[in-house]
């Protein structure tokens, strides 16, 4: 969709100061009312210097994502068979997050901007559906010839990216103040004890375990009881809550 | 973002018009070659009765996602303390398959169309954010006051969106052949267990029931189980797999 052209090692000053002359003009006049020219006239910069690093203007007010897109795609090809499949996207995840939780005044400045233009809602949109697509690629790959494995891998991708971002977002609305870790941790541990497998499986998913605790957990549940609070219970027992 | 300025009912036929002479352009020249002007000369009416239906040339390729998400929206709102918050939603979801399931040509070639355009995946990603939204922002109601109660709201509704994506887009794939309602109900299903509580959970969420059947199921698991399979096994035990 917006691939920068050049390499990110080359010439990062000129690159970040095209995004900080950028969004200085984004804050002082509003994004609509900014044109190129200002921005590399501001950075004392020719045209072509611009498009060199960003096909259009709306590609500098989202800088790293195709290099962080870039680094999770990496990440996930690098996976091997025994990580747990859910984790393994979680801690993909966990790669945009930091991207974020580096430069908390530039993020929570773009998140605003972001609201306030819905160009750049789109933009996003079409950011964050690259990012689910790399996740669900990876799980289908995983989950290939198991039942359903296309369906669990599009549902747990979502799922993923909306946890993910129903903490970030709370972290950017209080303008970046503390750590986004924590919060982003618990909500990827709500998804992840949804549908993921135990961090002990160690073995091939369909496979038996040739060896092993043998210790049994026996739950005891009412017919009526909603399912969700006996699932709860069955992680606690499990050690897994 | 694309609010068609005129009420559903008003001239169908001419707005039905614009939209049968728009696909038929784009099929033969390509949506990018086909101008307005062109749309209007072929449908025999003039540009102001174009953009009163259609704020834009690609809100024709969408006519009607606005009186869909309408009709959801009206759906949720109607929904009672009784329903169960996760099969609500999968219920608001199908509404979107219905607007898909009556005209399977249409709908086909629309898939098609979105899917060689940048443009229209931008646009149609903006729609699917806006139905995903309506259903979060219902279940962020029912789910008030609850532990994490927006986040499981967030993930609920972007796994509701993305089975319910997974099994359209596969009918969509296959030509529109057959009725798709089978595969979306499964796929719905799946979200449903992993989230939903049980159909036959009519009381207040958190109330204690005061009658219903007292019968218990006694599952026993070993403890490196994985988690899935321990649930899956507990939901055939319980009847509601």
């Amino acid at each position: 969709m917006s691939t920068s052209s050049a390499p990110p090692s080359a010439k990062p000053p000129m690159r970040d100061a095209l995004v900080a002359a950028a969004f200085r003009l984004f804050l002082e006049r509003g994004y609509e009312q900014t044109t190129v020219d200002d921005i590399v006239a501001l950075a004392g910069v020719g045209r072509r210097s611009f498009f060199r690093y960003f096909p259009s203007k709306e590609d500098v007010v989202f800088p790293d994502h195709e290099s962080c897109l870039a680094e999770m795609t990496a990440f996930l090809a690098e996976g091997r068979e025994e990580h747990e499949p859910v984790r393994r996207v979680c801690d993909a995840a966990r790669l945009v997050l930091r991207m974020y939780a580096e430069n908390p005044t530039f993020s929570v400045q773009r998140y605003r901007l972001t609201k306030e233009v819905p160009g750049l809602r789109a933009y996003e949109l079409s950011v964050v559906w690259r990012y689910e697509r790399a996740l669900a690629g990876y799980l289908r790959r995983r989950f290939a010839g198991e039942p359903d494995g296309t369906l669990r891998a599009d549902v747990v991708a979502a799922a993923v990216v909306a946890a993910h971002n129903n903490a970030l977002r709370s972290w950017l609305r209080s303008d970046g103040r503390g750590d986004p870790g924590t919060a982003v941790d618990h909500a990827l541990d709500h998804v992840q004890s949804a549908f993921g497998r135990p961090r002990t499986d160690r073995g091939a998913p369909q496979l038996p375990r040739a060896e092993g605790p043998e210790d049994v957990v026996v739950l005891v549940s009412r017919r009526d009881a909603p399912l969700w609070r006996v699932v709860q219970q069955l992680e606690s027992a499990l050690g897994r809550g």
